[in-house]
């Protein structure tokens, strides 16, 4: 089979002819219908930040995909050759105390999958099958690869709950666009998205965000605070950004008694005013480490069916799996012209 | 009547003979029974920190007091001649969005008794009737001035339900020994204390800690984790000293997927690792301020009554008004060798 | 000024020439602008059921009303002339334990407008400024003495967390067609909804319903598991009826871990199956009294104001205060061909 | 192997020599230790209610057990030979949206061990790994067994927060007892318990009890609500007796804004006031299938290590295997002279 594969130190990444992964009995083998390109990724890619640190090569990388049951371990329950599942990267122990009490995501033995182990930039891959979410048919077949990335979205935004409570979504890379629909679909009034790049802010509108804020602006602060009203701020602020700047808005922006949830990653520490912002304010601080298995994956799986989180447009760019450099040279490039980079396998 | 009084910028306060204060129709009159000095009467008195800032002068300050009904203004509801009341010192408007949803503790237009107006270190003090908690008969008179600085410790440590669960104490001044009495009256188990005076470590056995730290001592951090058994970490961890070094400490304690519950008051910004400690550990992060009006209240009131919390050996000086400065001084040593001084008025 | 007046005994009320309310000073005096005729009006109205032994005559009555501010008491803060307001018909305490933990509307000491005392069918009505909802403008003039019945469906409705799951509502009298829009915007899929009457059966599918049952037709039960999914019944039941059938209806259709929202009030004691229905499924019942006060209020206006909920279209009939009758009759019917009846006063 | 088999209808069962069970691919083998006699075991003995419709025989019965692994199947993790464990008796599928969502106590595909299926009272029985929960040590060993009907109550009791509030615990058979341990453990405050049997009267004072009650005395209901305090009611209910007339005084007993938790089964359906003790009051009802797996196991073996829950003087009678006889005589007993009954058997 291809598998785009990590041979050696350095950029880049060569797509090679490889033998299909031999499963293990509690594993299934997936024919790879889709694969998207996740943030993460690139540190892989391009050899930088974390991934020299982590990574051992050589490694077929790739941790968003979805595919087709090819091949059942002997001790998996429930699965039949043609299943279409999205797989969920973290491969949690199910024996732990955190999992043993609902907190599967933080497992204390967590290994991701394309990060610790083979991934899902190939025409084969092996995935424990406690980790694949079984479709009920084949309608979300084009958009599968996006389950695990949306549903650290869905996980973020809907951590309490949104009705009739005002929004703020920082950054609107995938992750925060997939933000703007989950708040949407959990029914924040206002939305207002914040967001450097030109294209992604007009993504960011496209997916309903009610109000879209260049932070580099006059005034962010204050126009946020009033498209909030009478709170003095917004009752929850999603931080899908992980830049410093973005988090001090955020712990600015929410009101007194709200809510900032944490997905986005800061590279290096931070300075806060745990004082101020977190202490004499009374507010709650959420962080988001991947999504709640499999209470994230079910609430998802409805509101994808029911059209209420519609993620079509997030999806920008598609390739074929021999089209990979493609792909990543649109998710490097310093413009940010793109949201979703899907790669078609199968 | 006699009020401790700041006059004018600088140390210290007198004690003066002024008019009983007249009331405003939605207040009462207390003839104030005790008040106890908290932690932040020091900047008033010794004038530094945040106060010079904030008062206006000349006031009398205190706002840790209980008392007994005097005088009750014209639009009072409840109350008679001869109620025991403690204090609430948070004058929350009751008309904001917050104080309308549950949350009067972080009312938009907050004033603090005895910061921002007159407050309880005197014979007689004027307190708004909504403030006011009235006691069901006189069996707390004791620890009456207890109940505003108690009920952080108890909406702290009650945040989230903590039976069965490990708590970390950082820090045992009087805030932190009575979070240690209000995670044993939760059911936690076991609770860790730290602290580096060897007065309040006994005093912080004392109120139920089965395990009491000094943080320089070396190797803290593992066994914290060694006590708190096969999670990983704390369950949940009360931080009360304020100190960068507890909030870094209670930060890398905390268990994936537990909380850290945010009270004591750094001075300045503070470095954190937003990544490490909060998204990818998946913790929740809540900020303290004040208590919640009247749950807390109500709660508390529970809890002393039925004796599940004592906090009496919390009490450590008792003075008269005019002992105020043996109070101060005790309170302002180096060696904290105090717990909670009270000042015994009437 | 002109009041809709129950003088005796017996069936009809008169409206008659009175005098205008004199104000406690904790009361407002209100220019009644609108009021709705609730189903609990036709008891006092028709002079059966329970009004005759809760009733002192002679009597004013109507609770759902909204008005204009045109005299304050001399202990209100916040109103001025001109103000335009809503009613909570529930005069509660405020110093009752429930009151004092976020639980008024169960408070101990529980009055209801227009039942224990002079209510809004009239030109002007006195109400306690604490049950005044202050509104920001005019804009919501129109729906202003719908917030009352609505806030009991939105509490209903939103009493836990809705989106992505399905919701069965039994019933589509007024209360019925708010729950549905009150479901809707909570972000419940499917909305299943159950009425006998064809008109309101026709204005449930308007209020957002996606499916629409007639109880008396073949294997509704059958038919709701089936649009519920694979969960094996609805997430939660919304029963806003009172019928006895109903009742059981929604005991037999939630799912297992689901929920029934208790609204609809049966006229007397009925059978249940405690066991299967309630432990072996493992299901929470939650019984609505009323609307939080004011969380419901809050969250009301948000949705009202952004549009998430839109209740004009459950407004079926409109008369002055002189066509009272008409309003009565309409509500009386027996073919239940009406929505929301609402008296336009001044 | 000695296994207590039911061989055929009628009352009864006969201990036999039969193979040691074969497990799955998916199961362990355990040598049975303890036993424990539940009150549900008693129509399968007797052969009476539920019984014969839900049994096919020949069969071992039993479903409160715990032993120590002998066996491993080839799909099993985490499982050595010499572990001690403690048995779920719920067969959860792990597959069914229940299960996907933190509520596999609910499975749709529920079986349950020693009904549905092979049980414990034998030397050796064979269990579904997911099933087994592991034990640290042996240092539970004396009353592993009772974890089953422990995790009942304990989940019954501690569903919301009890810290600081008064509990009524109804019905005080071993899991009336371990609701009172529980309760307890969880911080509420006075713990009023009402049982028919002086014997059991006299376990529920031991267990913790503040206030134990005949239900047959006069003016139970004002006492329960002079010993619950201001709120008019008790916050809790804990109905662990299935009694129509324990299910009935609970609800009267309980407060406005408070919780019934149900429990104990009541043979078949009762009438009850739904509008004036459920809507009217807005309480919450819980029904409690089992125990949350495996919140409730974590949280009750951190109660049972910590000594905060002790269990032990709720065995009043031990057996052998061979003793079996004398185990259900006890049980049986009109006299209900007896907590809880164990066997004896490894």
């Amino acid at each position: 089979m291809l598998a785009l594969t990590k041979l050696k130190a350095g950029r880049g990444a060569v797509l090679k002819r490889v033998p299909i992964p031999r499963i293990a009995k509690d594993e299934l083998l997936l024919k790879v219908t889709r694969a998207s390109i996740c943030g993460s990724d690139l540190p892989i890619y391009n050899w930088n930040s974390w991934a020299p640190d982590r990574l051992t090569l050589p490694m077929t990388f790739g941790h968003e995909f979805c595919g087709v049951v090819a091949e059942m371990g002997s001790a998996t329950r429930d699965f039949k050759k043609g299943d279409f599942v999205s797989v969920e990267s973290h491969i949690y122990c199910g024996l732990c105390s955190q999992c043993r009490n609902g907190q599967r995501h933080v497992c204390r033995n967590l290994k991701i999958i394309g990060i610790d182990g083979p991934g899902g930039f190939a025409e084969y891959a092996r995935v424990p099958a406690r980790c694949a979410w079984k479709h009920k048919d084949m309608s979300l077949a084009g958009v599968g690869s996006l389950m695990e990335p949306l549903g650290n979205a869905v996980y973020a935004a809907l951590v309490e709950d949104l009705v009739g409570q005002s929004a703020l979504v920082l950054g609107c890379g995938p992750q925060g666009l997939f933000a703007i629909a989950s708040a949407k679909a959990g029914g924040a009034k206002p939305i207002i998205a914040v967001e450097i790049t030109p294209f992604r802010r007009k993504l960011a509108k496209k997916m309903g965000a009610d109000i879209v804020l260049d932070p580099r602006s006059k005034g962010v602060l204050e126009k946020i605070r009033k498209a909030a009203g009478e709170k003095g701020g917004v009752d929850a602020v999603l931080e899908m950004s992980g830049a410093p700047a973005a988090i001090e808005l955020g712990l600015k922006a929410v009101r007194s008694g709200g809510r900032v949830v944490a997905f986005g990653i800061p590279s290096k520490r931070l300075q806060i005013d745990w004082a101020n912002d977190i202490i004499f304010k009374g507010i709650r601080i959420y962080g988001i480490a991947g999504r709640e298995i499999f209470n994230t994956w079910s609430r998802m799986d409805a509101l994808l069916r029911s059209k209420a989180i519609r993620v079509e447009s997030v999806i920008t760019h598609r390739f074929s799996l021999k089209q990979f450099k493609k792909g990543f040279q649109v998710m490097n490039a310093k413009n940010k012209n793109c949201g979703k980079v899907v790669l078609e396998i199968g």
